[in-house]
């Protein structure tokens, strides 16, 4: 699948590791993984997928959009429920398949849909899951 | 795909994001996505997959295995480079598709196969990357 944004394709593996140029390596279904953290905290709080036209509007907005998976549409963090997410900063990977993207959740501070602040709220004790903030 | 080792799958959206139980959401290949972060700075240091025999050999451990997609195998992280992954905590995230690690990376601290301590060594500024630890 081409992307939907002209990102261009990295021509060797030292361009795609070490050179300046962005180019992202989309997927089979067209997307990079992409992790947010608390830019103040260092929590993670998601992760998502972004499609070409996904990343290519974080950076001209400034504000994190992803793809949504289930919705199989552009997904402006936040457009509803005010938790728009303000880029502080935002990494790629060594084989750019991924994007950490440091933001300041905006609205009630939240980032998941079930209320919480992070979307990583149970820590795996003893194979048993148990809710910690 | 069935897991190779026994996960359960959760009976509903209730049980899956608030339930205790460890009922992790593979996908089509098998995997859920696995970010590792150090446990002291919260950076974050990595971004790989995990199948069902990676998650148990992780939890059974205490260090970090994923599985690669390029080696289509069960990589035990460090097991050659020194760099074995010491889990400090793991969570895992509300529709249980991604865990989240705090780590401690043995050997030389690294965790990146080019050297540098994390993946995530390029920033995108102005649509170009610069290196930046």
């Amino acid at each position: 699948m081409r992307p939907m944004t002209g990102f261009p394709t990295a021509p060797d593996t030292h361009a795609l590791e070490h050179g300046d140029v962005l180019a992202p390596k989309f997927d089979a279904s067209g997307l990079i993984a992409a992790i947010a953290t608390h830019a103040d905290t260092g929590e993670v709080l998601m992760f998502a997928w972004m499609n070409a036209e996904a990343l290519a509007k974080t950076l001209e907005t400034g504000e994190a959009h992803y793809f949504s998976r289930s919705r199989n549409e552009l997904w402006h963090k936040g457009a509803t429920s005010g938790q728009v997410q303000k880029l502080a900063e935002i990494r790629i990977d060594c084989d750019q398949d991924a994007v950490w993207m440091k933001v300041r959740p905006q609205g009630d501070g939240g980032a998941c849909h079930t209320g919480a602040r992070s979307c990583f709220y149970r820590v795996i004790e003893n194979g048993r899951l148990v809710e910690r903030s």
